[in-house]
């Protein structure tokens, strides 16, 4: 048992993110019942789907689960309560200030999680009362930092400035990812892409088989003015990078984007007039496989690595 | 002995970048003489200026070090018959396609590596007949590729579409990001920040203690319509930073940009109107220290956090 499994009494200490679209009662009791810790994605849900995905979620596990709440939620206090109503025990925060929920999910009996991406931000959460940290480097897909630190510098520099647990994420999908990111200082892993190319996500199948088929260099950050966000270089992606050309206003940004675009990409499987939000690392999934499986095969080549890892 | 200690016949794999006017005789002797492999940057260096101080690393040590040429150098040809000359035994190229020169170092029995910063780049340059890679992430300092792939998702890409040795940089400082690289998959390290913080290293003493004093974030990869650079946000970054606001032109941002802009920052140690080149892992390194000690600590570091690491 380390830290975050003994935290959540998970028996690995691997984290499905919790995202949009992706990530819904499947996704999260599958990747519990496997020994990791699976995350509903509140933030593309009505609250009312929200309570649902949870009921769902009560009945297929029996372990520990979460739910990922995104601070920036127009309905955030009707979010919150159906999560108590329900009795959910685990709550990661993201996209917002921690300052303001941490102490009422905490009074509720819940284990608050927070995701920054700076050690700045990993101070005001520790400071907020967290029970723990998710920090999250660019490579990430989604809703990314300003900063742009990339993980392999951000956990170490996280890891001596706090002192609860520390979750790294952005850019982990094996276990020889994972093992670096125990060795930097993290005490487990959140891993939101591989999960995306999961038989048990809500992704389209369109949107799975594209991961796959990503390469180094096919994702950038972008939307820098908003919330930066990674994405897949679709038509969609084009268009937005030729208007970016001309200096755009926000407005100008604001019209292109218009509404709806992550779930028409990845939900609704339109890979080209939709945004379609993943991490660097799928340039290293390459098949979209069953979560148990997922599971096992990190554990594998996490141990296998280290058996084979001489000092210098 | 692994690929790469027995490449270059050094104790440690661990390789000091060969950085523009950081990395001269001095440190890349004191790095070779500490078990590692210096490398002197001709990037900055006259014809003149590099034959010497190849001549006093010839005095300084009898271990291997080597020269580090970006291949857009303008006296290119000179520089090479130089090298060869001189009688200098390992190569790497950076900055330009590897195809042209390779052949001749090595019929001149010289060892050839060649940075590359994506997968399609480490295929062409295995292609040209270089005896190793190094793949630099996103993190690193100085130029930089355009693809924006970290460290931690470029090295396992590389790895896994190359059969020849394989050097990761990007983002490494200490014992612990070094060996999470070599989990990763790679042979051996780079490192370039950490040893620009080093007694032995030309920087300016000013921007030695600038580098100590980074903090996670306060580096930027700017400049990306020529050769993508990282630099500490200093006055000059804010300058360059307040004119891309305004949708510049090339000849506008070169305008800004002047001559000899690094110079200025990292040898003249101005560091409000020069150009300061660093990796965003300065966030990591506190204090100037000899190059012995740096390794050494390395070193202690790596061994120490392989053996605390237990199997999942």
């Amino acid at each position: 048992m380390n830290k975050i499994t003994s935290l959540f009494n998970i028996k690995y200490p691997i984290i499905q993110g919790g995202m949009i679209w992706v990530s819904g009662w499947k996704l999260a009791a599958a990747v519990s019942n496997s020994g990791g810790l699976g995350l509903i994605g509140a933030g593309s849900m009505y609250p009312d789907v929200l309570r649902e995905h949870i009921q769902k979620a009560k009945k297929a596990t029996n372990k520990a689960f979460g739910v990922n709440v995104p601070l920036l939620y127009a309905d955030l206090e009707e979010i919150l309560q159906i999560i108590v109503e329900e009795g959910v025990k685990i709550v990661f925060t993201s996209a917002g200030n921690p300052k303001k929920w941490t102490a009422y999910l905490k009074e509720n009996g819940i284990t608050v999680v927070h995701v920054i991406s700076s050690v700045k931000f990993a101070l005001k959460a520790q400071a907020a009362g967290v029970d723990a940290i998710v920090a999250e480097g660019f490579e990430a897909g989604g809703h990314n930092g300003r900063e742009e630190t990339t993980t392999l510098t951000l956990i170490p520099a996280v890891r001596r400035a706090i002192d609860i647990p520390l979750i790294a994420a952005g850019g982990i999908a094996t276990g020889r990812q994972m093992l670096a990111s125990m060795i930097l200082g993290a005490d487990a892993v959140q891993m939101g892409s591989r999960f995306v190319a999961s038989e048990e996500s809500s992704a389209h199948q369109n949107f799975k088989e594209a991961v796959t088929k990503v390469q180094d260099g096919d994702t950038q950050l972008t939307l820098k003015e908003f919330a930066p966000v990674r994405l897949i270089k679709n038509e969609f992606y084009k268009e937005l990078s030729t208007l970016y050309k001309t200096c755009p206003t926000e407005e100008q940004l604001l019209a292109l984007l218009g509404r709806g675009r992550a779930k028409k990409g990845m939900f609704e499987g339109d890979l080209v007039s939709g945004e379609l939000e993943i991490g660097q690392v799928a340039a290293l999934i390459d098949a979209v496989l069953p979560v148990h499986k997922i599971i096992e095969n990190i554990v594998k080549e996490y141990n296998a690595a280290l058996m084979e890892t001489k000092p210098l």
